[in-house]
């Protein structure tokens, strides 16, 4: 099936997002046999790092710049169950940003996309090595850059 | 230290919670050396569980009466971060309690209190074993009983 | 590049088996700005699952079968750190077979096979629903039959 | 219940040291409503952590002496499985130490002690702040000496 949000009409030099695929594994399971609540914080992270990264945002390249990109808040809200076996789609997408702070939003479905199983905030802002906030359109301009750029596109 | 949330006042039937301490483990933290943000999650349902088992509701008696406690949603504040070899002390209480739904609320702050780590809300519902949700009133009065005479109680 | 592991040589019905691949998550670092030591075993899990789904053996035709199979040891040996970032190749093969217990060897390399992460093994058996053991060779003949089959591929 | 483990004979100046008890959380379970494998390798850093703290070799301390402790090899054998609700005593003991590497036993019984759920080891050797190997005795005394006088004590 195509959707809108896997091929996102191109504008400009606007790229295409790859949506996040997590397969789940038996660990993440518990006692209900269903995929442990405190796991799908940790598949958020999974997709935002994927959707950095493929922004050109990756881990190496903020450290190049001093940065860090620290969890200020999180939340989600549980749908339907996901279970051993299965695979989730995560799509991931810059909800806010004001050159200090920001918050992603997720949505994570079935493959088919039909099923929400989840949908979830995080929010973050930027530290320099001495764990100061930092205003990244001074501090590191190629950031804000992109950031300001990407905010809108949904992985 | 005696202190006013570890020996809440007793008003007649309502008994005194210990409130829940976590140690913190090494295998929590990740590469910024402090607690990583997903096992916060973790954290408030050890101590939901704790708790729910102090006030007499524990897995087992729930099971008994054939109710299971999903997560229907949880948030997070991260405020001061927490390192390997602290520990933390988490309260806990009822906050909203209507017979179908409820809301925990949570504060994890140091051991002498003086510093709030993080506060959080988990939102669950009751469901009997073929996944329906119930109304305890109903379904298991004492259940019902103990929430509504705990909802007011901090751990 | 092409590899001996990757594309064995072909002999009757015998199969290719691709070679599990992790992408090392930030949540699996710890204080040390490394894959904690006890991730790997979780690893393990992974690429066991895949390759028992390459096989055929799959958790869903398991469970038809009424077969379980739980973990009766583990053992790794730590060779060089994985940090945040990196992706790592799992090599699994099953080593030992007998129809009652079984062992898994693993061998965790760099993408390109030039370095070994870690190596490991995994001792499993075959339980009914009851929990207690079973000879596959008599309670699911093509379960025994895919194991002695596929007992020296590795993956 | 007074315990030999728990309140060993004293010799000289040799100190009683706790056993450690980890109590099952809901997190740590998995589809199989018993507890994930992979989390039994978890307590045990727990339960070395604690010894290593209470025979005067804390984190803390061990970084004052620029010494850290990485994990070389793991094994565990699981006997009887673990479910949410139970408690567990961790016993931890130095197996072997030559002033270059030691290994750690431990046993994780039933609080009564009757049943035993797993035995395990972890190899360790102690790195600089270069990551280079050090031999304790000369790099650390205090450490050497805590370790050559601790060896044989079962926590």
């Amino acid at each position: 099936m195509q959707t809108k949000t896997e091929q996102p009409a191109q504008t400009g030099k606007e790229q295409s997002i790859r949506t996040y695929i997590h397969t789940v594994q038996y660990y993440e399971t518990d006692g209900m046999r269903i995929v442990h609540h405190s796991n799908y914080i940790r598949w958020m992270e999974e997709a935002r790092s994927d959707y950095l990264k493929q922004v050109g945002l990756d881990y190496d390249k903020m450290e190049e710049h001093g940065i860090m990109i620290p969890v200020l808040a999180v939340s989600c809200k549980y749908k339907v169950s996901v279970s051993f076996g299965q695979q989730v789609k995560i799509f991931v997408w810059v909800e806010k940003f004001n050159g200090i702070k920001f918050t992603v939003s997720y949505r994570i479905t079935s493959m088919d996309e039909t099923v929400l199983h989840a949908e979830g905030t995080t929010e973050h802002c930027f530290l320099n090595t001495d764990l100061k906030p930092v205003n990244v359109k001074k501090a590191a301009p190629p950031v804000y850059a992109h950031f300001s750029q990407f905010r809108k596109t949904k992985a």
